[in-house]
């Protein structure tokens, strides 16, 4: 059960989003810009990123609803997903995107992980300023929902249909704020 | 130097903001909602909350400007802010403040780190659901701002008067998204 009295039924973030739709607003803005708009990073790629440190945060809502997605959008290569989280350096994605989930791995951690090395790394595998803004900002991002999410106990479905469904709805729609009065 | 191309002379996070104006938008309004809209919880003690965050997380430029905000909305209590920051148990804050700050330091280590016993002790000392709500929102969100910030290691200005203007800035205007053209 959810520390605080929030409606029944509704999982994860969307609980607490009904709680208090004031902040629920910019919250569902920042994931559509970051996650579905304009980036030299593909759709699949970020909704990757996100998993990748909802799962270093274990946070289990957010880990299977983006992994979820991922797969979606990765569509005949959504294999590549399980593979990533599996093992970094064994999955079929670019060197690239290896660079930039470390860097994502690091500001898991903090900030402040994040070396001259690291951005050196993934500027040698074709990395740009924007790709490692978005990269860096994704993974912050990610903290936070991910502190939400667990810090307010809400509830995480456990039926693996629930999330396929949760999947679709987030590669075909994105993220969309919907008050309800 | 920060690790993307920032216009120069830009502190913190506003040199990101100039960067990609597109998330500047809703990481500014989340801002604004949280720590300046209706709360039970005062501008203060918000600014408190976001402050011992960023101090646990160690982010110079978050902490400075934010302990200065809080110092301007103590006013003839801004004593407090220091005294908080070096041992919550000695500050003259309120159980109730002390309760959430316990939680606020929870987040900060990660969502599941809150327990049952966290959030009754909090109500034991009459924290409510908005309350311990906004308390791991605010948490939450410094978790990705302080990452944000030194994840691509912004600037963050040495001199103090620097951050005393910005606490009166914050205090006295709260956070409006500039879009410069």
């Amino acid at each position: 059960m959810a520390h605080i009295k929030v409606p029944e039924g509704i999982p994860g973030i969307r609980s607490l989003v009904a709680f208090r739709p004031e902040t629920g607003k910019p919250l569902y803005e920042l994931a559509q810009v970051l996650l579905r708009q304009e980036s030299p990073l593909s759709t699949a790629e970020r909704e990757l990123i996100a998993t990748y440190v909802s799962s270093l945060n274990e946070c289990r809502f957010c880990t299977l609803s983006h992994a979820a997605a991922a797969r979606e959008l990765y569509g005949e290569n959504r294999e590549t997903v399980d593979k990533t989280l599996e093992n970094i350096d064994g999955s079929p994605i670019s060197p690239k995107l290896k660079s930039l989930l470390l860097i994502a791995g690091k500001v898991q951690q903090s900030g402040k992980a994040v070396t001259e090395q690291d951005i050196a790394e993934a500027r040698k595998h074709g990395a740009d300023d924007r790709e490692i803004h978005d990269t860096v900002l994704i993974a912050a991002t990610f903290c936070m929902y991910n502190r939400y999410v667990d810090g307010l106990a809400s509830w995480a479905p456990t039926d693996p249909e629930v999330y396929k469904e949760m999947g679709k709805h987030l590669a075909e729609r994105g993220y969309k704020f919907i008050k309800k009065d």
